[in-house]
């Protein structure tokens, strides 16, 4: 029953609710004791605080009355001249390569995707392409506007990457004119992944290129978790080379956040690199969305961006070590198995009994999923992650997974994602017993394993 | 000729580009001296510093990693707590009158519109009331959401107050079945008005708000410039009574801004007051555009409201104050008449003989509109306004200006928006010579008055 006297649009009704919010109720009927917090693994959050010089520049840039005036609808120029010569040192491009006009400033990169979905896909006739587990925001966001997204098969050898020729197959029989009539818009990656960690590399990340370019579609990649692309001898990755290409306006577009690298989620800082014609369009929306990102944060970071790239490197690498303690410690509990990790997440297998323990929960239902097993694991464990359902969002009435995914793969609904990057070493070491008080839990044998 | 091998979505590409940095780019071309500075007064925005106390909240929170981190969707709890409190005082409100459950903070009041707009309104398939002019940022969210506007006729008597019974006897055609099948969902009222200034009484927007509850529509205020309703003997005034109504929440929906009434744009707040069963809605859409608004400046303004009450009340009597200055500067020059003016605005009719002026600008066309006068009055003169033109939105194919608006009215086009806000007593004292220097220039003569 409702208190309205006006009507809600449909497509909102139908979105689902915003799921951290749901995990970390979750965590709040735990009960915490001194030597066992509450340990929050559920949003992705850096867990260090800004380098100092960020803290100093922030609060000196937020005293000044000029900071508290508006300003570009797209981002203080300097910072888009800032990012884009960041952009070219990470991805070792030269020359003319990123310039600050393909540069536009967000606040954040939700944002972004938003304010890109509604300059490329007309509500109710376009389709956008994503695999599965796919970020929330981002299928709430289509879900929102009533654009349909088409799940991308998974490869049949790594249920963790999107298959290209299932996308390509499926393009093709659009082009033959056959089944939806939806356009399809746009091919959306994120890399490294939100949920998995999974990196595609840079001939993978070519291939969807290609392939965008074949079927004129706009590639998007969501790079917010960029900074922490493990490379080699400690050097930080190259997400991929698509900077290089000569005509990459014409197809890539490339989503950022300042969130994570500079660890500044709450300033609310995100950006889009494409074709300055595409920000053209942007400009529109984000002067309706935004007025101007918040200004202060853009001001402080300005100056600082070339003297944080030694913290980008430590953090990156102190969060590829803290990624193999989290392997090492899990995969020690039996029946646990880390399938993924990468950027800030690792995705977790938890014990296929998990599945058969609703006797032991006391519930009427025969098998357990992965949202029951998260609740349990807050509830009495006091380690709050997000159910692999959660990025596996509900089907339209016509759709049926095993369509959609191959055969034993995502359907299980048995993966946990853990925010690697929320805590610091000893947080993950200490997961090893609240695993097995988990097992215990859930009548799983722990036995082999020192307690 | 594209350089983009995708497309953009129609209703994007049918959108007007934002108007303000047109206008700025104008008073770029102006060739100022330190006698005769240029003048901005196209966007509203505040000409004093924040608060010395809000500066230095803003600065000592900035330092804080814990101000970093995400925050809830919707807001600080702190702060939704004192902006209900703040609107209990200015709007007179007592007990459970409006509460924190009833406040959304989101990114700005623009954000808020649109929110709003995303939750209401289905793309393609509805409509929304809202007089003319109107704020251009309003049409525009529109026009990329493809919601229809209906312009509201103006009164016969007063051309700056939509008329009422105009707007019900639209609703009351489309109850019978005639006329569009896009469904009206909202009917939006800006009061004090941008671009007009103009404020509607208790009296008018309690009989809108009966309209929209007859009509089952959403009635929504947007009361970015509440802080400036000049109230009686220098006390601020009161916007309206609504908030009294019992059943305020199944009907109203408040937009509000920080921006203004605490000088701090550059920050990004703003504020949805509507019922939480609606608020559940737009925590979705708010997830998938901002995860939540920018944290620094809540937390640093949540314990200041109650103190910065003499602040607003101070900034108010000074506005209006100045807007009174300007009316009598303004009204002085020949030809010139400010027609009305409230909050941070003053709309501005200049010389009739403008109009025929083309000659003497040495272009071809017959009449000029408004968009070329502003354009002359900030390259030749330093003054930059906004046009009336950019208050009118394009029509679609099928319209008519003439059915719209009642004979000679806003079809003149012979008007400018003054941001009044944005300068100090002495610039509006300057602009007498500039708008003299403008009858110069465009062959009216100034006799009679001093130079």
């Amino acid at each position: 029953m409702t208190s309205l006297n006006f009507k809600v649009a449909p497509a909102v009704q139908a979105t689902e609710a915003p799921p951290i919010p749901k995990a970390q109720a979750w965590g709040c009927q735990y009960v915490p004791s001194p030597s066992a917090p509450l340990l929050d693994l559920s949003q992705g959050v850096p867990r260090a605080a800004p380098h100092p010089n960020v803290l100093a520049a922030l609060s000196k840039v937020a005293s000044d009355p000029q900071a508290a005036r508006y300003g570009p609808i797209l981002g203080e120029p300097g910072l888009r001249q800032a990012l884009a010569e960041e952009i070219k040192v990470q991805y070792h491009v030269s020359g003319q390569g990123v310039t600050f006009e393909d540069v536009a400033i967000t606040t954040g990169c939700n944002m972004a995707f938003l304010s890109l979905l509604m300059t490329l896909c007309p509500p109710g006739k376009s389709s956008v392409l994503l695999p599965l587990p796919a970020y929330f925001n981002h299928t709430m966001s289509l879900s929102l506007q009533d654009v349909k997204p088409v799940y991308v098969l998974c490869e049949p050898d790594n249920m963790l990457k999107a298959s290209l020729p299932s996308a390509r197959s499926y393009l093709a029989s659009l082009r033959k004119g056959n089944g939806d009539r939806r356009e399809p818009r746009m091919i959306v990656l994120v890399s490294p992944s939100n949920p998995t960690g999974t990196v595609y590399t840079n001939e993978e990340i070519k291939q969807w290129y290609d392939l965008a370019r074949e079927y004129k579609v706009a590639l998007v990649l969501d790079e917010t978790y960029r900074d922490f692309v493990e490379g080699e001898s400690g050097q930080r990755g190259l997400p991929h080379r698509l900077f290089e290409e000569p005509d990459w306006r014409s197809t890539l577009v490339s989503l950022g956040s300042f969130s994570k690298g500079y660890r500044i989620p709450g300033h609310r800082l995100g950006s889009i690199i494409a074709s300055p014609e595409l920000l053209q369009h942007i400009t529109t929306i984000c002067d309706c969305m935004q007025i101007c990102p918040p200004r202060p944060p853009q001001i402080a970071l300005t100056p600082l961006l070339p003297s944080l790239r030694p913290d980008l490197f430590a953090a990156s690498s102190q969060l590829s070590h803290r990624r193999h303690l989290f392997e090492t410690t899990v995969n020690a509990i039996p029946g646990w198995e880390v399938i993924s990790s990468g950027g800030f997440f690792a995705y977790v297998q938890f014990p296929e009994d998990y599945i058969y323990a609703s006797s032991i929960l006391g519930l009427k239902r025969k098998k357990l999923g992965s949202e029951d097993v998260a609740r349990v694991l807050a509830l009495r464990c006091g380690v709050v992650t997000l159910p692999g359902s959660f990025f596996m969002p509900p089907l339209a009435d016509d759709e049926q997974w095993d369509d959609i995914l191959n055969g034993e793969t995502l359907r299980q609904d048995k993966w946990l994602r853990f925010a690697v990057a929320n805590v610091e070493d000893d947080v993950i070491l200490s997961l090893g017993p609240r695993l097995k008080l988990m097992n215990k839990i859930m009548g799983v044998d722990n036995e082999g394993v020192a307690s």
